[in-house]
C-alpha cells in the first residue's frame, strides 16, 4: 500500500515548529507493511492545501493528514477535503452534542466558532478524540483511504495508537506484522550498530537501531502467517542478540525506565526518596510521571546549593573534604533522603550541569548513589556538556542503576 | 519570492530521522522576505525525486533541496536536477582537485565512487563545503533559482549561514520582514482568536494565533522598506492588542516563563524555593532548565505524601482541617519552603494529578501559593484531567503568578 502524509500548518513553514508528527507516523507505517512515498508540508491556505490533497488522493492509496482541525479560521483541513471530494460539510448532531459536553464538563462556555469542529462530510466517519475538541476523519471512497488526524502531538499519537492503527491493520488483511523494541542504556549507537551488524541485513525479521533520549532502542519486526509464528521469529532473534546486549537491556516496547522502576517498587513493596542537585528536580519529575507513583514515591529534595544540602542533613564535613560533586556526597545525599523521608531506598545525584564548571570538575560530570539501607551502589557518569543533556542523561542513568539495585533486592 | 523546500532521503520517510533541516531553513526564510509555500520529503528514488523537482521548479521561484549529495548510489539529487533541467553531468576538474585534496589531507585514500561528488551541470556553480566532501549547487536559469545543499545538519547550517543567505539577500534587494511573538497564559485559543479577530484579516502586519504548551502565542509579521518602519508597524499593532490581551501577556519571542522569572529574580536580587506535590518536581526542574539558575534557586521540596509535607514542616493541623489540597496548605507549603531554605520567595503547589481523585477533589484541581514574606498570593486552577497536563499547566500557572508577584515587588 502506497501512502503519503500531508502535514498542515503555516507554523511548520515558518519554522516555528518541527514536523515531528510526520516522523512519528513514518516510523509506525513500516510495521503495517505500508510504504510511505511522500511527505508534504503545506500552510493554512485552502487553494494550496486542496492541490496537495488532490495530488495525494490521485497517486496514493492511503493519505494521512495531520493538523488543521482546530476551531479557528486558519484551520482548513476539513474544508480542503470537502472541496477535493466535492462533498458538502454539515454539522453532525452527535458530534455537536459531544463538543458541547466537552466544554460544559469544564464549565467553560463554548465559543460559537468551535461548531466547525462538529462538521463532517458524508464519506467520512468521525474518529473519537478524548484529548481534545477535534475529532479525526476516516474517509473511504473508491477503494482509497484518507485519514485526517489532529495536529497536537498528544492527540495525534493517541488517535494513531488507539483508533487508527488497529483499524488499518484489519483493513490490510491477514499477514501479521509484529514488532518488538528492546531498550538499552549506556552504549553508543555506533557500538550497538557494529555489534548487531550481522543481523542488520536480515529481511525477516528486520532489525533497526534508533538513538532515543532514554538510550539505544533496537526494533525487531517480523512478518508471518500467524501471530504465533511472528512471535517465535522475534523471540529467536532476541535470543541471538541477548548475549551481545547483556546487562544494558532495561526494557521493552512501551516500557519506560520510570515505569519499569515503578513496577519493581510495587512488586517488592518498597518506597523511594530522592535528593538531587544537578538534575534540579528532573529525577523526581520523571518518577512522578508514572500514574500511581504516589504509592511508592515518598518525596524528593532538590538541593541546588551546598547550604540546601546541609540544611537537609548532608554532612558538611563530607562536602568540605571531598567537594559537593563527589561519590561520598552522592552517597550521603541518598542516605539522608532515605532516612529523612522514611523510605526504603534513597537516590542521590550530584554533578555539574553547566554552564560553568564546579570545583574544577568539568561540565557533564555526575555522581549517582543508590542506598537501600544495606549498601550503597555508587556510579559515575560523563555526559555531553550541555545542560539539558546532563540533566536527562544523569536522570536516566540513576533510574537504570536503581533498576539494577531493585532486581538484586529480594 | 515564493519558495519551496525538498528534503531528500529514504531515512526521513522511514521515520528514522526527523527532518530538522526543513524547519531550520523554514525559520530562516522569513528574515529574507521569502515566502515558503511547500516542503516535500521524498525518498532516494530518481523518478519520484525528478517529479518533485519538476513540480517545484514550475510553481516556485526558489527551490531549496537538502540531502542526496553524498557519494553513494543512493545519493541522487545531482542526477535528479540534471534530468529535470535536461543538462549533462560532467566531472569538474577543479572540484575533483578539491575532493582529492580533502582526502589526502586526511591521509585517507579516496574511494573512486566519490568522484560523483565532483560532477556538475553547466547551469550550476559549486558552493564550497569545508565541512564535508559534497559541494552545494547554485543553479540559476530563466530568472529562477535552485540551491542544492548537503543533508548533514552541520554542513547544511554552515552552508546556509556562510555561503547562501548572504548571496540570496543581495539578489533579493531591500525588503525587510520582521516578526514578533507575544506569549500569553490563562486564555483559551478560541477565546483569544475571537478577541483579536478584527486583526486576523490584516495582510501587513499579519497576525497568527498558536496554542503552545506554555499558553497562547500571537505572532505579528510586518514587511517594510526598512527595519525601523517594520518595527514601528509591529509596535503599533502590539499596542492595538494590548488592551485586549491585558495582564495575560507574560513575554515575547524567545522568552520562556522560567527565563522571564529568572531574569526578574536576578534583577531584584531575590532568591527562590519551592515545595510541590502534584507537579512532582516539574516546577523545580523547569526553573533549573535556565542556565545560571543556581544563582537564585535555593532548592525544592517534593512532597508526594502528607507525611513528607509534615516532615518538611507543613502544619499537620492545617492538613487535617482543610485537606492537603487546599489554599491553606498551599500557602503553608510556600512559607515553609521559603523559611526552610532561607529564600526570599517561596512557591507552593498542591493538587490532584490523577489517576484517582484525592479528598473528593477532582483530578485537575490545583492550589498555588506565592509567599514573599509579606503576603501570600493564592490562586486556584482547573486543568484538563490528564496527569501530564495537570503537571505542566500547574507549573506554568505557578511561574506566571510568580512573575506577577515579582513585578509588584520592589
Amino acid at each position: 500500500m502506497k501512502a503519503e502524509i500531508i502535514s498542515v500548518g503555516t507554523e511548520i513553514l515558518l519554522g516555528q515548529i518541527t514536523d515531528t508528527n510526520a516522523s512519528y507516523l513514518a516510523s509506525k507505517l513500516p510495521e503495517l507493511g505500508i510504504d510511505l512515498l511522500w511527505v508534504t508540508q503545506v500552510g493554512d491556505n485552502l487553494g494550496r492545501l486542496r492541490d496537495c490533497l488532490e495530488r495525494a488522493w490521485n497517486r496514493s492509496e492511503l493519505v494521512l493528514t495531520t493538523g488543521g482541525l482546530g476551531p479557528t479560521e486558519d484551520d482548513l483541513t476539513r474544508e480542503g477535503i470537502a472541496e477535493m471530494m466535492e462533498e458538502e460539510l454539515r454539522v453532525d448532531p452527535e458530534l455537536e452534542r459531544g463538543l458541547r459536553e466537552f466544554f460544559s464538563v469544564r464549565s467553560f462556555p463554548m465559543p460559537e466558532s468551535n461548531i466547525k469542529q462538529a462538521t463532517i462530510i458524508p464519506s467520512a466517519k468521525a474518529i473519537p478524540n478524548p484529548r481534545g475538541t477535534a475529532p479525526g476523519w476516516w474517509v473511504e471512497r473508491g477503494g482509497k483511504l484518507l485519514i485526517a488526524i489532529p495536529g497536537p502531538p498528544s492527540e495525534m499519537q493517541r488517535m494513531w495508537e488507539k483508533e487508527v492503527s488497529g483499524r488499518l491493520r484489519e483493513r490490510l488483511g491477514h499477514e501479521i506484522i509484529l514488532s518488538r523494541t528492546i531498550k538499552t542504556l549506556l552504549m553508543a549507537e555506533s557500538a550497538v550498530d557494529e555489534m548487531v551488524s550481522p543481523f542488520l541485513s536480515s529481511t525477516n525479521p528486520t532489525l533497526a537501531v534508533y538513538a532515543k533520549p532514554d538510550g539505544i532502542h533496537l526494533r525487531l519486526t517480523a512478518k508471518a502467517g500467524s501471530k504465533e509464528e511472528a512471535e517465535e521469529m522475534i523471540a529467536r532473534r532476541e535470543d541471538d542478540m541477548g548475549s551481545i546486549l547483556g546487562e544494558s537491556t532495561w526494557g521493552h516496547d512501551d516500557e519506560t525506565l520510570e515505569s519499569v522502576v515503578g513496577t519493581l517498587l510495587v512488586e517488592k513493596g518498597l518506597t523511594l526518596a530522592t535528593m538531587e542537585s544537578c538534575t534540579g528536580g528532573l529525577l523526581a519529575n520523571t518518577i512522578t510521571d508514572v500514574p500511581g507513583s504516589s504509592n511508592y514515591f515518598k518525596g524528593g529534595l532538590v538541593a541546588y546549593t551546598n547550604e540546601a544540602k546541609i540544611s537537609y542533613g548532608v554532612d558538611a564535613m563530607l562536602i568540605a573534604t571531598h567537594g559537593a560533586v563527589s561519590p561520598e556526597v552522592a552517597g550521603d545525599m541518598a542516605e539522608v533522603a532515605r532516612l529523612r523521608l522514611g523510605a526504603d531506598i534513597g537516590v542521590g545525584i550530584t554533578g555539574v550541569a553547566g554552564p560553568t564548571p564546579v570545583e574544577d570538575k568539568p561540565i557533564g560530570t555526575a555522581h549517582i548513589a543508590i542506598d537501600d539501607g544495606r549498601e550503597k551502589r555508587l556510579v559515575f557518569g560523563i555526559y555531553p556538556p550541555l545542560r539539558h543533556e546532563v540533566k536527562r542523561r544523569a536522570t536516566y542513568h540513576a533510574l537504570f542503576e536503581l533498576r539494577r539495585t531493585l532486581l538484586s533486592t529480594r
